[in-house]
């Protein structure tokens, strides 16, 4: 039944095509743009203050992901968020990095406070960061486990009222007492730049399509997880695991995401 | 002969490398320079308004392109571009996103009155956001087709003494009252971020070596649909398609041309 | 010989995954984050003044990188190089298209003062116009040999007290007055954009784990030609040589290394 409700999913993103405004870092924007056609939503990056609002009004998700941040991003970000608030358009926060400096720190809280987003999408070092006021010592990577954020996840999305999407060897998708584990993937994954913010613009085309962002969140995890897979099969290290993520998102079946799909809710 | 013609072209590019210079978005940065450097010209990126005329002045043509605007970066274009016409060197603009936003609209007008272009390499919805004031509702991706626009382009063309080079299904360069149709191309290259601000790059390698605007962006648009189709050919989904096309850039030969061509003058 | 101790530093970048802070240009980010992540390195991009010193702290390596230059950066290239600085932390300064334009120059002249680097990675061209106030006038690319250029090079060496590292169709390595030369690479590396750029990323991962900044800045070179090499026999042009570059050092044994490497110390 899992499978079932992905696999829709992916077919209403084909259908509608949703519109996903991207404020994000420079390292991936080509990579999530890729990402987002592969699947059949539509891109589009756009971080001036002078325009920002006009495009999230025309949106259907918001992604904000703070990993190469700098203070005129951050207003511009602020400004998006609030109008999607606004418009009761789902925002996707990745807080890249929160815990490895403080600006990145304060510029997630700051977000999490004025502009509050309908998911966020992180590891679970940043989750910490978050609310238990842990430094990260190893600059975007995660040094803790899932498993053992889950307490903190739980109490970040009980406080912040939003869901919790957080990757690991097994990805947690938390909403409040709630909990969808999601053991797909491969740890190969890890040696591509962007898959985590991949994730997170993903995570943004299911909001889009599925009213439930527990569910939209779950959704993504799985597809990165499945795909991430079935790349990996095809590719001899990182550099074709990034090509052929993409073919395997563009060509997807539903046989594909029954036959593999790990997902536990608790 | 317009195989002929088009070859010719390739070869002097390949010959010549002419520099190119790009300022451009920061999703395709890395996309267009590659483009450019497997068809055998020589990119360069650069936006401080500090250096942009200094660069300009050595480059061989000048890409102007708005998809990830922001202030200062449009002070670097009417900088560049202003420079590039004193210099007659061809500029080539790609008004990304015009009529989604105010912003987008205004620095695309603005920049066709004071650093009019060469040549205007788009899609049909940025064109009629130019001419009709019509506004774009889907982002980056035209809601129109290009013959039923068709008029505005040739009205832009006249108002502003360029080329109009616009892409769709059948792709229409419009000079004045003349027009060339190319229908080469594939529905799959839609699915690859960046393909259109690409063709645009290579639009700017073509003016670069051939000293009609109109040839020169009938000649970039047929090789983009050429290569495209050979790349389809090759690959499995949008992934291979991004990795396949720049090889058979750098491979093409003029038996592809001969063989695959449709262009049409009318 | 050689071979042994390259690949021991590779043996150590593996085990070790060096964090890697990168304040680089936007056409290269996601290239060089993974090329370090293939490698078995850490990256990192940040370039906001109000964080690169946290980030350089947690650093083993700094990359500084001159190519899409605008004032902000320059600042925090400044930043971060003083805190590298007193930190012993070694920075490996990418001087793109120094020699092409003023702001260019001064700012790769005004970081050799400021913010001293350990090795300067770098083209003949670039070199040139450090020492001989040569303009350079082909945007981004050499137009002179690196062997033509090794006077200049063991003069920038002496002044600055630091390691000059040299691309070209053999790479010279310069430290005062030992040189390294390095055969390894193919010409079809030159029609990927960025590869100089890895170079450079790859450059500072290697002095992470390596005291001798001159056996770091070889190996460097010398792991760039060897996997550029087997990945061109892997590939039909620059679109797959880019993939297959990456795959190749995730791959690459210690076998590839002895039997390719050309490496000579004089």
């Amino acid at each position: 039944m899992n499978a079932r409700m992905l696999w829709q999913d992916i077919q209403k993103i084909r259908a509608e095509a949703p519109l996903i405004h991207n404020i994000t870092n420079y390292v991936v924007m080509n990579t999530t743009a890729n990402a987002l056609l592969a699947i059949g939503a539509s891109p589009i990056m756009a971080h001036a203050v002078e325009e920002v609002e006009e495009i999230v009004r025309i949106a259907g998700g918001l992604v904000i992901n703070i990993g190469t941040l700098s203070p005129p991003w951050i207003d511009a970000m602020i400004r998006a968020g609030q109008e999607a608030n606004r418009r009761d358009i789902p925002i996707v926060l990745d807080p890249v990095g929160s815990g490895a400096t403080q600006l990145r720190t304060a510029t997630a809280q700051r977000l999490l406070r004025e502009a509050p987003p309908t998911i966020i999408r992180c590891n679970a070092s940043e989750i910490r960061s978050l609310t238990l006021a842990e430094q990260c010592t190893k600059g975007v990577e995660s040094v803790h486990t899932s498993e053992e954020t889950l307490e903190a996840a739980r109490s970040l999305s009980r406080h912040c009222r939003c869901v919790v999407s957080m990757s690991g060897a097994t990805d947690l998708i938390v909403a409040g007492v709630s909990t969808i584990r999601v053991s797909n993937g491969h740890p190969m994954m890890q040696r591509v730049t962007g898959l985590g913010c991949t994730a997170t613009a993903l995570t943004a085309a299911f909001a889009a399509v599925n009213s439930s962002p527990f569910r939209a969140a779950a959704h993504a995890m799985a597809l990165m997880g499945i795909a991430g897979e079935m790349a990996v099969e095809l590719s001899s290290g990182p550099g074709s695991l990034q090509v052929n993520f993409l073919d395997v998102l563009h060509n997807i079946q539903e046989s594909d995401i029954e036959r593999r799909l790990q997902m536990d809710a608790a």
